[in-house]
């Protein structure tokens, strides 16, 4: 499922390392799921459901610390009121289609029920960006089963991109668009943290689509590949989960996820009207267990922080690149194609402007 | 469904007049519907919906403007991210449980395609509060038919108040809560507006029930009426969704908002941890088209507002003590039974202390 | 300077008991220091300036986390932006008239780089409510020398009320305002933290005053003692700073901040257009020092949070009835009179209302 | 004052055309003046203060609509807490350094009583750029004078950028900075309306520099010309102010200053954490005066602000650029130079990467 990653092209970005994975799961602990549903009866449906659990087998035991920024709020993430009350992220969560959230998000309270979490409620997140141009949104395609597999199946290691999960049916800069993912090592404080990024990418014009500076979007014209749909350019959204293992307070998590709008702008996101550009960032540094009335807690001093901007920023702009060079060429409802974002000539026009040999 | 409307008791709070049907339906356009769920088999459920539509028949063909506050965000409402970014509410709305936030919220997308809103994607609002101590929120009893069904039922007029919709099987101050309303009218800027509440009240210590000033929690003591739960007292949540039709813009719909704070503090309302103390205000006075370019509007000069906010604040302290007067004495699951807040003691409570004769 | 203490005069509001001093100085390393400047030549001044030192001696060296809630934001509290991003305050800071904000605040650089604080820029908080119904705030009394004063006679024991410091020229409920303190002991999380609060009170409509609960405001009737002035309700603000020793992290001294919205409406205040509502919350239980790359921290759970929120209520809601209890009868600018709280009409509307034997 | 605008290189940058001046001046109404102060005796001074006038002759008599974003804020800009709240900017307002904020925002209170504006009380904004490695900030060399001509001396027309002003002691990636200003003319809503931006940079790591997606940072190697300043690239800010003739409403002036961000990381800016990145965007387009009750304001569509959003992100990015090109290299402080960005290896690195014929 995908055709390539930018590095394997020849083309990376930034100034930072990347973990080994390149990858979300460069995060200890960090587990990644997706449920893909592709089917045309008994309806069309390019769809699905992202799941990622932030703190391995015991995220419900021990929560971590998380915090959103909404860039443009044309999108939802459920749960955002109580991250933003006090920071707790406690629970896995999942990215889907917009018409979705609800079941999906229902779904994560009886996957809580099921496991016989020992809590009373839950505020589960879900997000989503919306996918209704490649898949019958309307149909209603996603349930609870679906949910609950990408709950289960998700796992450490490599993550797949492009057409999978929340990112079936998206559409990124006029191209294929959908999951993407990178990482990068932060030296900083005296130690290394991983700071990693997952997107489930479907915003954007392709006018204003760039990789490493170069205007990609403006050298791969309309003749040469048919745009993806007649639409004003504010359709869209883009969802951006950061992780790191680095121990945040929840108010430095908000100052991580902010950076999410770095990386976006590097590519060519200014969160257009019609944009969900939203993000959520987790800290697995500190793990904050049920029923002690204080916590130990640790904080990365302010002034160690810039790296881990530099690192989300960079770990944002390479994730929604590999969901592009990873998406494929898609056909869904109504027979709309959406066309993948052309290897070849993305790297002539990175030729053409000195970035590749 | 209710016992008598604070009132009908000969006790008053707030300075300013009500509406005349001291309901958030007096506010021209605002339809309130419930939907009741009560059974005991397959399951024990005492819970609901209840939708409310904040402008008539063309709710989303002409959005009001809105915004949001969370007082104590241990709680859900979807849709914020979008009203908080541009401030329209263009859909009715609903109200439930906690554990049925999703089939509720997709049930208004569902709702909106069944009607062929022309629109193609749908963020819509639904908030909660927690009613499992009453009710077997774990077996899920809320469906789509029944959003569907409080959409429906919507209706100007009275509404009816305590166990009822969303309201069914909430805890507030230690006795039964639920459903509660109220309105002010509002002299300002030249003319008179009219403000609204309308409350799913499930928090609170009973120590710290106040009524017009009284301490009425700690007159009715414990021996007298058996406590609700035995549990700390930052469990539960309120929901407050104030309504006017003054033209504020979104910014001012935020001031409002938060006045929902000072009524709440004068009934006991402290924000305690587990309350999801979340807010809702919007504005009819300006109406926003779909696919007017540039839309005309006006806005209440800022210092004209202290008046609406007076309103807010008193509407609010109303509407709760109106869903405690008119609640009735529940048993639920696992046996458990919530008292009702008593009349006669009330008011010997307010005669003890100067406020009744 | 001042009349009374609430207690003194046989009311006392709230649930909690007080800590020794009921004063913010209860919480350890706390200092507060007054410059009172009241002149008729070269211009009728009624005016001053309150210094706070958050964590004692090494306040510059050891930063406390701190957050700020603005209810109405017609007000200004410098400083505020850096709070709000990473939560730290390293520095005393000042409340005074709203003209004076500007001298007082590069006051406060220049006092930092007079003891040679090792920072090259600082961002100091310095906060106001307005005097000029008292105080000819066009003459610009205030110079860097009374902040400089108000600094070095800071101390920790009892804290001067009424009519001192920033607090000299105000107004409140239409009585004479000004500084006032109170505290509260916090038992939770296996021990008992000290939550203080200090109002500059400034805010108000008399209607709305209620002390207890009793509507004491409408009790004392403008035939009893002369309104202060013919102006809109919506004059006026209140500065309120909370802290406590409790291990809050910066997102939970949010939380705390916005609790003295209830204790200010308990007392009456609802945030009226032209009121500059501001609190400011710091928590001396985490001191961050410098230089370190990682910091270890501490949290109170947050589900041990809520008797530390109804702390912050009833300190605050204290505090204001301390200003104005203490706050004795002025006559300033232009020949205006400010008549303070009369102590037996008060003592009379408590009694018949059943709150005082 | 200035040796170029990037424009005159060959170089530009964005889409959208430029308006006629490709200065926030060619906003209508919007004026703009500074006070360059440059001495060397009784202290090393190298700073200034610049003052926008928002809307013309009558800014004080008609506000404008008006937010701020902070992206990162280690910085300063006073009066926000009532933009926050209301949305109104009735002021002129000023950019000076970190340790004159206070004399300056009182200045501009005195400006207001000596002009009688009929107000009585000022709540002025004024923003901050630490510039203590060119100029002995210590010495707090501005006065209200200084304010008071930057005031006086405001005009529409060309803007003098570079070392003037509150810029004139500025660093930007390792580069002389200080003021710049750019504009957008954008076509929406059926009509053309001017984005305009003026930046005060001071901000950025040299490696992170890039010109229309070259990175600049990265060819202009240490050797070529030394680095400014041997500090942790966290050091430095930005203030960006955003001025359009569009009729926005406050919360929507809100999402336009959040595009700054997308314009500064085009430059290479990821708010560091010692990064003051503060930016304030106003809207002409609606003008409130005093005294109506009921104001008539127009609001863009939402759907229609996509372009805004973009010429927004775009001047921003060309003002930073603007002000690299025309400052000019100082030496101040303890005999410390900053070079300029050199023009002739800038034009190099742009035609090696295929910017430049």
């Amino acid at each position: 499922m995908g055709r390539a990653r930018l590095r394997e092209l020849g083309i990376s970005v930034g100034l930072l390392p990347t973990g080994p994975l390149n990858a979300i799961t460069d995060v200890a602990g960090v587990r990644v799921g997706h449920s893909t549903i592709i089917h045309d009866k008994p309806s069309i449906a390019r769809t699905g459901v992202t799941a990622i659990w932030p703190g391995g087998d015991d995220t419900w035991a021990r929560a971590v610390f998380a915090a959103y920024h909404s860039f443009n709020g044309n999108g939802e993430m459920t749960g955002t009121i109580w991250i933003d009350e006090q920071g707790l992220l406690a629970s896995p969560f999942c990215i889907t289609n917009t018409h979705s959230v609800g079941v999906v998000r229902d779904a994560l309270v009886a996957y809580a029920v099921k496991h016989k979490v020992p809590q009373d409620w839950h505020l589960p997140v879900t997000a989503e960006t919306y996918d209704g141009w490649l898949s019958d949104a309307e149909s209603f395609p996603v349930t609870q089963e679906h949910a609950f597999a990408a709950l289960d199946n998700a796992a450490s290691g490599p993550v797949s991109e492009g057409n999978v999960g929340g990112g079936t049916g998206m559409i990124c800069h006029d191209f294929k668009g959908g999951i993407g993912t990178a990482s990068r090592l932060v030296a900083t404080a005296g130690t290394t943290f991983t700071v990693g990024a997952l997107v489930q990418a479907n915003y954007g014009a392709r006018e204003l689509l760039r990789v490493d500076g170069v205007p990609v979007g403006r050298e791969i014209g309309l003749t040469e590949v048919r745009s993806a749909r007649h639409v004003p350019q504010s359709e869209g959204s883009i969802i951006v989960v950061l992780a790191t293992d680095a121990p945040l307070l929840p108010i430095q998590c908000k100052r991580l996820a902010r950076r999410a709008t770095s990386g976006l702008a590097w590519v060519g996101g200014i969160g257009s009207n019609g944009s969900g550009d939203i993000f959520l960032a987790f800290a697995t540094g500190n793990r904050i267990p049920r029923d002690k009335p204080v916590v130990d807690t640790r904080m990365v001093a302010p002034d160690q922080m810039t790296p881990l901007f530099q690192g989300a920023a960079e770990a944002t702009e390479e994730a929604i690149l590999n969901a592009l060079t990873a998406a494929e060429t898609m056909t869904g409802f109504q027979g709309r194609t959406v066309h993948a974002l052309p290897l070849d000539p993305l790297q002539a026009a990175m030729r053409k402007y000195g970035r590749l040999r």
